[in-house]
């Protein structure tokens, strides 16, 4: 089962400060570019796993989506997800993705955002999405970039001349690792981009997308402490279509 | 134009010590698993692009290819394929990747190991591999995995508890690397995965495979000196399919 950290008081607490809990899509950075990996979302039925604290799913059902249903394992998220509720055509449900049971061919768009990263049997959870989509259904999904998972230490180290380099290990050894971040013990499993894109290709989805994300040159100027992800990005994020 | 560093001679005397030019195909540890991806060739037309020595031509003209084009910018290697040849339906070509030109609609496989970071243009080089291909046709092919091109300093680096990290930066800064391996100043290009699938399937190809090649623990167990691998990839390896 995979740790549901997110109702850790004391990460909750932290994660709520962060710019994409307090301003939604707009404090993401990498949003720009998932935006764009999303089909034109009118009339669309729309799953997102891991939704947090709603802000994809509000902003699905403001571009016409016909349903949207989140889902998250947190009651710490999804109180405040049904707190910032509108009346948009979106239903929220609590339950455990590794667990959960989806309903069959009923959705045109599975989003994923940072998610998937924490899931243990993500081939199980995919092979759900591949039947929870309808033909030609799509899934967009972003994860922490694999070479940000998998070092023994990851802590940027300072080098003799000033650079900061990422110390990279233990790439090709897949499994969890625990770091301290917002809360001490939390529990990612890390992959590598090979094991991401066998899975999704073994799910039966063509492979439309993959990027790596890291700030622009002109979102490093602005932001500094973004910087660094120039070096090595953040994120990966992946999109994949199934046949008509 | 890409560098011939092949034909610089104390390049290639340091590359004709390798494992991989003396023992061929069986002394690239990466092998079994390229194999793994290469289709059936009995009956097909093959192209091999940076063919070296030769090994994969001679290999795919013993599997039944009915003919088998190696192409190659230098004249140092494609001497010494010529030296190996035993008649087989191989015919040797010197060409800059660059610049060459290639029939059409002619082939059904394209491989290519390691030789495409080399390549300054490889958004034309794989247009003009899509139209040398026949509907149908695959692409196999591999790089030198994208962390181990990206560093300012591409040296392992000792931590105090004695661990080897790859220091990795500029990941996100594609573009020329220059590097001293076998002689100095040898010149490579770098790209981001995210960049090297975009221009897979920016060229019409549907993505099959996509390998980070590192050591297994056995060959690890084998041969100390690949161990390094499982901490940080050594190769991409790449699989394509056009449309039928």
């Amino acid at each position: 089962m995979t740790q549901n950290i997110y109702d850790d008081d004391t990460f909750f607490a932290g994660y709520g400060q962060l710019d994409r809990s307090r301003l939604g899509l707009d404090g993401a950075p990498e949003w720009p570019t998932l935006r764009a990996m999303l089909p034109d979302l009118a009339g669309k039925r729309v799953l997102d796993l891991g939704c947090g604290f709603g802000w994809f799913c509000r902003w699905a059902a403001e571009q016409g989506a016909e349903r949207v249903l989140g889902i998250d394992v947190s009651a710490n998220m999804l109180a405040r997800a049904q707190s910032m509720a509108k009346g948009e055509a979106v239903v929220y449900l609590r339950a455990d993705l590794e667990a959960v049971t989806l309903p069959r061919g009923a959705f045109d768009l599975v989003y994923s955002s940072l998610a998937l990263h924490y899931i243990v049997d993500l081939e199980g959870l995919l092979a759900k999405v591949r039947r929870a989509l309808k033909p030609g259904g799509v899934l967009v999904c972003s994860v922490e970039h694999p070479t940000m998972t998998a070092p023994t230490e990851p802590e940027w180290v300072k080098r003799p001349d000033g650079r900061s380099v990422w110390p990279l290990d233990r790439y090709l050894a897949e499994g969890e690792r625990v770091t301290d971040w917002l809360a001490p013990g939390v529990i990612k499993q890390h992959r590598t981009i090979e094991t991401y894109v066998a899975l999704l290709l073994g799910a039966g989805f063509r492979l439309t997308d993959l990027r790596e994300w890291g700030p622009s040159l002109e979102q490093s100027a602005e932001r500094p402490d973004f910087a660094l992800g120039r070096e090595r990005p953040f994120f990966m994020l992946l999109g994949g279509r199934l046949e008509d």
